[in-house]
């Protein structure tokens, strides 16, 4: 057992947080985020800052580009990143950008590689996934699939509605997740630009951290030629686990480390703001959500190190990182919670980057599986004892 | 004992349903809303509703113009008025100008009622109160003002920065705190239009309901004629206190409805969903929330009736007041956030009320008086037995 | 609206509390008690005592020699009478007499009522009530009932197990819930001196309230005349219920007056131990434990005070009783908890009485239905809006 | 970062666990064990039978003739022995004498350890850590210590009286600390059979674990050598701290194996027990208390074995193990608080071994520091970033 770093990974780990400090907080500010994320603009410049840093999409794999971190490195890196709500669309690794690479680079054709991953690896356009279907379709439950393909020729034409499209707006392609008729499913490839997709709209959600927002997509008898399926037919749910489990636990690193900033930012304040003849943090009601943010912030870091750690091992990590999602989802929400608590007034408005964690962070207990099926996927497990 | 209301008040709390149900939630959409608020144009149509249904600024005595509800009547027809965002605007009885109106009903002159508090109860003006500053001036503890109040002749100067403050923008005057020379506290009516005072900015804010946004105010030299003090010199920090025990108390009343109606929307979502072979409601996970949403609501409701109760029986009410605002504050909150959680990804994003209503109602767990000041207030008297 | 008592409501409540103060906290460490319960003596001292100031089994009717308490009354009397362990034990108001003379009020004939229940309202009997059984049995389920009553002539034969049947030693009679071979369920009553019953064992177990403790029960071939049939035959289920919803509230009230009890205890001792230069109660990580118990308890008390006068404007009370239940065990259950953690190593001795509240109350959230159920049963009513 | 266990520590968990399951488990109903714990003659069968295994004392040296485990063997092999209330009995690796064995070891003479040391280690004795002290002496603060020590000639007088002094009598010997003139605080050596030391009582506690129970001792002009100091003069308070950041994680890891025992017992349960049409287990309600263990008992173990490491390292490891205490003594209370309610009405009887761990357990959030306590020390040392 050895909970220690690589000095490679320390290096590593110490650059990120260099970059982050340097180069990306000092544009947390910038006018070029709305309600939808950070404009285009700003992405590129973040996405420049990075290259030129070396940070550029590290979990890509070295032929494509990357670093080829393992997952405990990206456990490491990812959290650093996370430090500003920038940092992962500075490094490329934000959702659903990272997943979207990691599937890719397992499933994928030579051909689909060149074509759409290495310019999504190199930071110069965006995609997205299209699984997600207003009722009666796919949401918590992916078998509730309404989106169709049917085979037209060597062509497929898809048809259905998905929403909650993160970054669909500006998306160079997608990935699409859609029915056949034998009621398995399949994943497509598509260029956005083609005339069988139609952004109806853009959603305003709570958060406002990913470039192109979430958007509403419409499929109309989209055509999708036999070339461009990606990985195999009929193997959708499969693959969306294969893109799932490593998703799920890079999120977790990521809001880790919007926690970890936002606790240093509470942090500084109860040092500093008097109440009551004393610092803030010298009240001990102050003192003990001070305790409880390390406490969730210490056993988060160590779920995800170990999550991580069994995926290098080998582990499809279903359970574990069910584990770790549900566990680091509902701790760094209760940090950030306390600290908006800790900073009063403040807390709720855009004096501190707190608010917007806030506002960004909530929606993570329920993506990619809201607590509720976790729990009941992890209990399914253990009264089957098949993890 | 008995927890049953009188026909008037059924009747009264039917006629608010009713007016929130078809004259104030259809608005919920209207254009004329921003990060700061309902705009003016909006809020006077609301009030004009109001008016013509006979409900406006209830809580005002008779003799103004309202129907002079006691703390019961309140916490019936304030809880219907809260279930839209716009309800509480509507009825003008929103923070702060309900509080406001309760103050000054207790210690304003009539000569300033008529120029002020008049106007106010018509629906004409607004005000806001001015008492919260930045550090190192009074937040969570009053006793830290650093607003200066300055005898000058017949007159007082006052300086110093306030911020919070509620409605600011559009606010026709505004009840100022501010430090005598002798150390005690005084407060003052004055125009918002004088050359002494200056609307810096507005800040920004995770809460968007209250029209007028959050404001942070200078003071430089204000002069108030000896006249325009409001009540008496030196007792500013008794009638915070006033002011406070039913204000705290109808924020939990306005919220109350918030919840509800969180609930309300939240409940329909489960019980048409469906996800994993039957309607979500029917998982026991989801159902479980809905049991607790009603543990949670009716404890608070319980809890407001019972406070309202003792205010009504003579009681100053610091006490049971500052155990409803913890209690409930918290409470509601947790209704809300299962609500998001039930709703899933539309819990996020403004498909439903939901999100508003959770975006609104963070503050509540701090403005008023933190929990965390309040929990230390019930112990301390209960440590000395003197409540 | 009204939460005040009449005076002679707030007479018996205080004579009540004197009688607890006076002539059973006396008795507390009476040698008289063991593993399981206060013995029989011990509980004849007592009974006399409330004899003589006229507080005996006040919710029987004045037919019967009781005060025919409303539920409000017995929500003020029983509180006072839970502040001791002993108290509900004096009163002879404890479970599951207490039940067992509600139902047998509503639905035994005269010659049952002559037979059985004058001598227990008199308190010179106990009994107890036979309905839950071992695997595969009937537990949180009832309908998985196993014993079964089966006709003989004008008799029927009662064959089957039961355990955890509260007071089943030394308990004059037993009602006896059996299944019918058309599958409905009828209530039987029984001396207990029968061959065809037989005490197997006592179960040792956490708590340490009921005098006779909770016995497992076998009945073999127990003949019952049709006379001893309580109530209608089939109807047995029916009566559960008729049962169960006020027996579920006398719980809530008996234990609130326990953690009362409790939170005294721990509220005298922190005023007065000193910890790190003052009292334990100066620190806010104790005060704030102080503030949490006087919002359960608060709390607690209103769900009870509302659900009573529900009962008592004659609701059956299912939906309400639920919401009381579940909400007062998990309050009454942090509160004693708390207690235990203020008085550090003393509340896990019996140095306090905290200890014996802590162990007896734990079961609450499991008996008349475990908190689990009483969620779902709340959800399901929700969900058809049929409360 | 590595989270394997070496070949060598496998083996050791895996002759670890069956001897708990062969040896030990059987022994669990054995009738020698009373309210104050397994009596001195089970004992000495557990340690035979641990001694047989070669499994006796293994974290004493190799020298005295243990097996040196490091910290991170600890966490595993006491783990083990956790899973039955008398494991840690069996291995010798119980409060107090671990601890003691800890300390004397590193602070001990060559001349104390023949004398007291290695008898303990083999087993033949017991020890016990006299420290506490009712009020107003020193219990959650240890500055508050009132036993004097004062010098005689060469010689200590020792005066005072201690409270839940784990396993008092039957113990051979006592580490005592008491004040100096000076201020300071020292630690004795004495055997408890001398004139100078009176027991009084036993106290009756919740827990029944410990050989010995908890008593009251009083010490009146105990007469201690200058050759029975422990350690050096006034360095008493140092040792505690010495003593108690591993003493508090071993405490972690066993209970750790504790909670997993209630686990696996309640899991086996609700995979049997049938209710509403179901296993209890695949009501989600249930389920969700599976998962939620099993988040909390892994969590709990990965922070015991970063904490272990970090002392391993060399680490001081006072914040990690206070963390360690606080977040592992309330999530296994939390697993083992769910494993009664999930067991029904036998969770609060001995049907199963779940209640006397749930009885057992209790007292561990309040020994050794209460969280309260940990959590103020964990917020100092954030606020004055000294850790």
């Amino acid at each position: 057992m050895d909970f220690s770093l690589s000095p490679k990974l320390v290096d590593l780990q110490q650059r990120t947080r260099a970059f982050i400090a340097e180069q990306v907080i000092p544009l947390e500010n910038d006018a070029r985020q709305g309600a939808h994320g950070p404009a285009e603009e700003l992405r590129d410049e973040l996405v420049a800052r990075a290259r030129r840093a070396g940070l550029l999409t590290p979990h890509a794999s070295p032929e494509l580009g990357g670093m080829g971190l393992s997952h405990v490195e990206k456990a490491i890196v990812f959290e650093e990143a996370g430090y500003s709500p920038l940092g992962p669309v500075a490094l490329n690794i934000h959702a659903p950008d990272e997943g979207n690479i990691h599937l890719m680079e397992a499933v994928a054709t030579e051909a689909q590689k060149a074509r759409w991953l290495q310019p999504l690896v190199a930071g110069h356009t965006r995609s997205c996934f299209a699984m997600t279907e207003p009722a009666p379709g796919a949401g918590a439950d992916p078998a509730m699939l309404q989106t169709m393909a049917v085979k037209d020729g060597d062509d497929y034409l898809i048809s259905g509605t998905k929403w909650f499209i993160t970054g669909a707006e500006g998306a160079r392609f997608a990935i699409i997740m859609a029915k056949m008729e034998d009621g398995s499913a399949t994943m497509f490839l598509a260029d956005m630009d083609q005339p069988g997709i139609r952004l109806e709209r853009l959603m305003d959600s709570l958060d406002a951290c990913f470039t192109g927002g979430h958007g509403v997509l419409h499929f109309d008898r989209l055509r999708v030629p036999a070339n461009d399926v990606l990985g195999e037919i009929g193997k959708g749910f499969r693959y969306a686990q294969v893109r799932l489990a490593p998703a799920r636990l890079t999120h977790c690193m990521r809001w880790l480390g919007q926690a970890r900033r936002a606790n240093d930012v509470a942090l500084a304040y109860v040092r500093r703001r008097q109440a009551f003849g004393k610092p803030l943090g010298e009240h001990e009601g102050v003192g003990f959500m001070l305790a409880d943010n390390e406490l969730d912030l210490h056993t988060s870091r160590l779920s995800i190190w170990h999550t991580a750690w069994a995926l290098d091992q080998g582990s499809r990590g279903n359970f574990e990182s069910s584990v770790s999602k549900v566990f680091v989802s509902e701790a760094v929400w209760r940090v950030v919670d306390r600290c908006v608590q800790m900073l009063g007034g403040q807390g709720v408005t855009s004096e501190t980057v707190v608010m917007r964690i806030f506002r960004d962070m909530r929606a993570f207990r329920i993506y990619d599986g809201p607590s509720e099926v976790h729990r009941w996927s992890i209990a399914r497990k253990i009264l089957s004892e098949k993890h």
